[in-house]
């Protein structure tokens, strides 16, 4: 929120006495810069049950709910922020991401199959069309009377989009582009909208002109008749079951020779004229490709802020649930809270931290999106400062969302398990985040591409650049050179050179070096290792950096969460009510030291962390941050403003809380009446 | 295979080429000493495709199919096995569990189900009831003819089942049990066939006559009557949708006053006369209470057989496609199968290596069990080691087979994810395994205690003694004092004192070393820790041992995994085969080394490993091991001999590499044809 960024940040000062949160206060300042658009969407999934998933339909009956709840969207006009005024949008961009990712609350597969109609299909028009297309064609679009897919996945190739099959072959005698699938395994796959409902589709395809081909380029192609049924040339498969998101209708398209308007090509960023001569205002294929894709950078953005708010409901679930349910008798006569074991705590708080980290990281990545998209800050730098950080922090949030999701389950029992409590229905729609929108390996290595890239331009050695030429090459492309790690040079240069000894490793100060230096050496390493490239054969460059993969993506990793603790230390920073910002710091330090702590073994060998200190951050989080931080679980969980009908799940609801008092009431009654049965132990019944 | 451990040991003898592996006898080596057993399950479910799992029936068709099944396997005799041979059973112990764990490839609600009813329902019937129970109960239950819930878990109590708060009272006036639910968090939860098909249940509740209550017991109680409706005073719940199991009608009870016949008490461990004087054959209740568990461990032993089964039906889906799929251009023009990426070998082979040790420590599981159920090898030591075992491995085993069914789904993209290649569902069904017949985390913290509790008495201190009281308080008894660090100490005198150098990591001896000191110096530590708490108050003792549970659950995590590595490693040393004996050793070795990488920090911190060794440990996994086994991963997943019907998934079948060829054909006829577009780079074909 801008209006508390603004305001002076006061020091640390730790209380002498438990410290307590301000938790209006803090759920303001997580709901972030976009708080209206936020709440705007929370209100109306609150307000119109008709929004909210029910378990239990079939997968056909979903898809419709899921159909007509879109129409919702539209009525509410919750999901045109984005788009061209000219048109009837704001050009809100940051608002509109806002707004979607709280749709996670209502249904995934209704975000999903939102975000499938105006965030990927409406978006390419967008993004790829020109002024004529989005008069054309938006309005449609954003009406939902054309739904569409978005047609870019084929069964053959997911991430490697440049090696697609489908061909977009110009033929000037009749001005048309002829939309073709020469073989099973370029048939469009995995495409919401593609088994029922889509109308058209953005059909990325090899642009072919002259004999030439140009590389991928978006058509509009329409798919479907208003009676539904596929127009001449077109066929096309369901997808039928997955694992989640049951009410999208994912599918399958193929095209025989389909011929569409030379107008239907998106030409933003490359063209045909009548006459089939190509042109583009990007003249390196490879850059105008990468180009074209940047646009689509929305689909992480708002995949890193769903992740993390359904880590939120989870955690909201399964905490609530920890404070309520007991389990095995105490030393005293009253069972075990399940959040006073230290193994609970160790499920839980650290997962807690986590979600806070992706939080405030999110809140950044989405003011760095805003200010691409709107144009504010949208130079070629700040775009592919975008792209690093979509590509580090989206595997990072994804993966945590699964994993936060599937110890909720299990710290809630049987119970967790039931549809009622949410949480496992809510992690299988989410499994497919972790790979789509990019695969988050695939991902991290363009995080890892960029950062050697940038280690080769910091020192400029001429050998050194060649270094991410092979790991591009996995790419298909060369065309992003940039990333974070100019960035964390600096912070390096902040803190002196790298320390082999840290005086206090829980100090803010202590863990940024020891996670830079963790990012910047393992860098410096790869970068040295692989070097030798340079002077290799093709094959056996490429085996080299093969042969440093998983620990390049590693390096990638190391590098996203920096970024999220960099996020959260400036958010706690910001913070000025004392007792807000102690627990914040702990919940950082929890962050931050669980970081250092799970990579212990990699400071050790590498002489940053003596034996000693590293068994002193374990002791640190056991018996020092854990026990602080339990008393305000509940404070900190009650900050997502998560409200009932967000929630949904019936354990976290108060029920648990008044079957543990009945129960309780219950023996207390039965004692005091005498009648109580004695334990066999204290009778000597037996025989 | 008792046919091939009867075989001497071939000395290992590295071959100089590229070894090979006998398939074929591995195969019938991994099936083991129930291959007959194994076998027959899965040829029913080769040839009978009503036992397959239909996806998208809907929970009300899913449940009337399960129950369809179950009476399949009731014809084939599939079920039986366990039971006496009076009433018609073969008191086959092993098979019968062997056979039960190859259900899961049919459909996990299917096996759960009929594990319900003869594994459980069953079971108590004939592990607490007496002869007279089993002639008069046993053939309606092996017959189906009476489906039945296993009545345990309450709302409010799951793995202390000491504390259930439903009550059996002993009315000497009529010699009846009056089974009473005294409020909601006592009614029976999540049980299957509780919802709608049970007709009757074996109730656990606490026993009271004579105003005494002599702790659980279990009773037989009708349910429903022929049309299946409620008897008088019972009532019940569905519990609806869930995670995964959806063919299982999962449900809640509650009993109002209900009365049933003194005889219907299962009066094996505990027994009331007529007049209501009640006896018993074990003396301590906490012993009798434990005893009476005891019988049910085999839940546990399935499980761990089944989590591997699935673990394997996952890798050979995800190492199948692995094999065939290809991805970005490499160096040459050939795209890159994905399992020649370090990173996609990084992802699988340590897994392959995981299951192998699964199934060979089940192997060895499973054969412990049979001695004890068959009276073979059946002394209280025997007994309590069983549980131990089973504490240890089901954990390790059921978390495991959920990270690699995600780690599969995952390898295979979005495909995963579809319902037609079955790694997605079978995750969701898996779910629950990790919480159900014992809780991961409370079974753990049952190792721990033995751990300790071995500790103590070997050391003889009396101080030492109290230690593994408060573990023990958490689970409401004493009665389980010995586990398997007895063992793990002769292990560690075999090779001398902890070592503080290892001259080679990675042979079998320093493996054991390695992970055996770690289990030793753990639990050593935490009984050094834990020793105060002798000299404290019950508050204050029980606040240190919580504030150790993280460690302590950590330490009963590396004794299980000690457990598997050594399972594997007798396995290998009982190969013949030099080539089968060579790959064996190079995945033992990768499972051991990455147990230690994995632990680095620990050996690093405790001075075990130099930094430099630790270093050499990754480094010799992936530039040595991962490439050796890489050639082999499809020799090692045929090993399983899943067949088509077993593995029923589309990317497995070959699919993949027909759509691949075809694709590379196209292009190669392309080229050929010289009307293959020239691409733009080439061309200058751009104005």
């Amino acid at each position: 929120m801008s209006t508390l960024s603004d305001q002076p940040t006061v020091p640390y000062d730790p209380p002498a006495d438990v410290p307590s949160v301000d938790v209006d206060w803090l759920g303001r300042y997580l709901l972030g810069q976009w708080a209206d658009e936020r709440l705007a969407t929370r209100d109306a999934i609150r307000n119109n049950p008709q929004l909210h998933r029910v378990d239990g339909l079939g997968m056909d009956e979903h898809r419709e709910r899921v159909l007509h709840q879109l129409g919702i969207l539209v009525e509410e006009g919750a999901v045109h922020r984005a788009f061209p005024k000219y048109v009837g949008g704001s050009e809100n961009h940051g608002g509109n991401i806002a707004s979607f990712e709280e749709l996670v609350l209502a249904d995934p597969s209704l975000q999903i199959k939102s975000g499938v109609q105006w965030g990927l299909f409406g978006s390419a028009v967008m993004h790829l069309g020109t002024e004529e297309h989005h008069r054309r064609l938006l309005p449609a679009i954003m009406s939902l009377e054309v739904p569409g897919a978005f047609a870019m996945t084929e069964t053959g190739h997911g991430s490697d989009v440049s090696s697609i099959g489908t061909t977009a072959t110009y033929d000037p005698e009749t001005e048309e582009f002829v939309v073709h699938t020469p073989f099973r395994a370029a048939w469009k796959d995995y495409l919401g909208n593609a088994a029922l409902h889509g109308k058209a589709a953005t059909v990325f395809a090899q642009l072919i002109t002259g004999g030439v081909n140009h590389g991928v380029h978006c058509f509009y192609v329409p798919l479907r008749d208003d009676e539904g049924h596929f127009l001449p040339g077109i066929g096309g498969e369901d997808d039928g079951l997955k694992g989640g998101l049951n009410g999208i209708d994912n599918g399958r398209l193929h095209f025989d020779h389909v011929r569409i308007p030379r107008t239907n090509l998106l030409n933003r960023y490359g063209d045909v004229a009548p006459d089939g001569t190509y042109s583009s205002p990007i003249e390196s294929p490879g850059r105008r490709f990468f180009t074209m894709l940047g646009t689509l950078v929305q689909g992480r953005v708002s995949l890193d802020g769903s992740a993390t708010l359904a880590a939120k409901l989870a955690l909201h679930v399964a905490i609530t649930y920890a404070t309520q349910r007991r389990q095995f008798p105490g030393a005293g006569s009253e069972e075990v809270v399940l959040l006073d074991y230290q193994r609970h705590q160790r499920r839980l708080l650290p997962r807690l931290a986590q979600t806070y980290a992706m939080s405030f990281a999110h809140e950044d990545f989405l003011e760095v999106f805003d200010g691409v998209f709107s144009g504010r800050k949208a130079s070629d730098d700040d775009r592919q400062d975008l792209e690093t950080i979509a590509a580090a922090l989206k595997p990072l949030s994804t993966w945590a969302a699964l994993d936060i999701l599937q110890e909720a389950r299990e710290a809630c029992g049987g119970a967790g398990f039931l549809a009622q409590n949410r949480v496992a229905q809510l992690r299988a729609d989410l499994d497919i985040y972790v790979t789509f929108e990019g695969d988050n390996n695939v991902l991290l290595q363009l995080v890892a591409k960029r950062l050697l890239g940038d280690y080769a331009k910091r020192f400029k050695k001429a050998d050194a650049a060649t270094m991410a030429r092979y790991v591009a090459g996995q790419f298909g492309s060369s065309a992003l050179d940039r990333s974070g790690l100019r960035q964390v040079g600096q912070r390096v240069a902040d803190f002196g050179s790298t320390a082999r000894s840290v005086g206090q490793v829980r100090d803010a100060a202590a863990q940024r070096q020891l996670l830079t230096d963790r990012v910047e050496t393992m860098v410096a390493e790869l970068a040295g290792r692989l070097r030798a490239a340079s002077k290799l054969d093709p094959v056996a460059g490429q085996k080299l950096f093969n042969e440093n993969q998983n620990e390049l993506l590693e390096a990638a990793r190391a590098h996203g969460e920096l970024l999220q603790w960099e996020s959260f230390t400036a958010a706690v920073d910001r913070v000025e009510h004392p007792g807000t910002k102690q627990v914040l710091t702990w919940l950082r330090d929890l962050f931050g030291l669980g970081l250092i702590e799970r990579n212990a073994a990699w400071y050790l060998i590498h002489g940053r962390l003596s034996g000693q200190r590293a068994q002193a951050i374990t002791d640190y989080i056991d018996d020092r941050l854990l026990p602080r931080l339990r008393p305000h679980a509940l404070d900190l969980v009650a900050a997502f403003r998560l409200e009932p009908e967000h929630v949904r799940a019936e354990i976290a609801s108060g029920a648990e809380q008044q079957r543990q008092d009945e129960a309780r009431a219950y023996y207390a009654e039965l004692e005091a009446s005498g009648l109580a049965p004695v334990p066999e132990k204290k009778s000597g019944a037996q025989r």
